[in-house]
């Protein structure tokens, strides 16, 4: 017999859209809303609503974006090296700006190679990255893919365009994490390790 | 110089004023519903106006409600046996009825007497609950309130207003939970299990 009001529970129900949220936490979120910041609340629904209608995708790189070009593809010093990195989501690229090491550009892919899923290279814009590949001043394409199945079958195929455009093509190396432990590394990635060590 | 755009680094601010949400699973948030669920995005921003602007609180009881009363003070069948169980929160009032036990009416305070953050017995109610306590049909009152300094002192001043209206009051049982521990309860609890020890 335990039940919210219909408004409650409806809010309860589209909070459980979120990642790692369960039914829970649902509540705790809907209930710290109403019962301490409705303001705030009202803030999140004003943000939710702007960002599904207006946030669109970079028309050259494919990263989030609501205007046609993203901060860095606008930026000319950032093409200055010919590198473009090649990532999976929006997260990774911000994983590896936040490292600041990385001064060149990016495409990203919005996803994997899965025909599984229906999911072929139209869907990852493949066809723009070719046409990135056939333009002036490419000079490297660094793949930053997962290296899972569908990160590797991706990279493959990435591979074989920068071939055909005679784009030189490397892959960010795979090996034990700094300040890892061996012993609690598993066994792939310690061969993977062995297979890519260098002299020393 | 890893940054989002704005409308993305809104909705990422945005989404932090939810419990348990820091700066990396807000951001993990905003690109899950970017990537693939902008329709779900949309009805949560929707769900969040809609309660934030229309949820209020029973004008019998103080639980969230959208209407004047809600389902339980509506329903004869809970005020049969005359007891009122009073709650901190409507997160402690919804434990409480998925136990299936209670059958009775709630009193929701929605927050603890804290004469440091300015909380009164005003502001908890407790003037609208004095009313239900010298109406007719009231029996016992049951404190369900937070074993917390907060929460004991408010059930101190609930008990003292029961005293002055000769409503029978209790307290719900303090001890060690069930299935739990003993050398990983606490020693206060503990205690409290010791000096509420019953014939066996
Ligand atoms: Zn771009
Ligand atoms: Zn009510």
């Amino acid at each position: 017999m335990s039940r919210h009001t219909p408004l409650v529970q409806q809010l309860i129900d589209a909070l459980r859209i979120l990642p790692g949220v369960g039914p829970k936490s649902a509540q705790r979120m809907a209930f710290s809303l109403l019962e301490r910041n409705r303001e705030g609340g009202l803030q999140l629904g004003a943000a939710l609503s702007a960002a599904m209608n207006k946030v669109g995708h970079c028309q050259q790189c494919r990263t989030f974006c609501e205007t046609a070009l993203c901060h860095i593809c606008t930026d000319p010093s950032r093409a200055l090296d010919g590198i473009i990195c090649v990532v999976g989501s929006a997260a990774d690229q911000m994983a590896i700006e936040q490292t600041g090491q990385f001064k060149g550009r990016y495409f990203v892919l919005q996803g994997y190679l899965s025909p599984l899923d229906g999911i072929g290279p139209q869907d990852l814009g493949l066809d723009k990255l070719a046409g990135l590949l056939s333009a002036e001043g490419v000079n490297e394409l660094i793949l930053a893919t997962n290296p899972t199945v569908e990160g590797d079958a991706t990279a493959f195929y990435i591979a074989e365009l920068c071939h055909k455009h005679q784009v030189k093509v490397s892959r960010i190396a795979q090996g034990i994490p700094v300040g890892g432990e061996l012993e609690f590394v598993d066994g792939t990635t310690l061969s993977h390790a062995f297979s890519g060590r260098k002299a020393f």
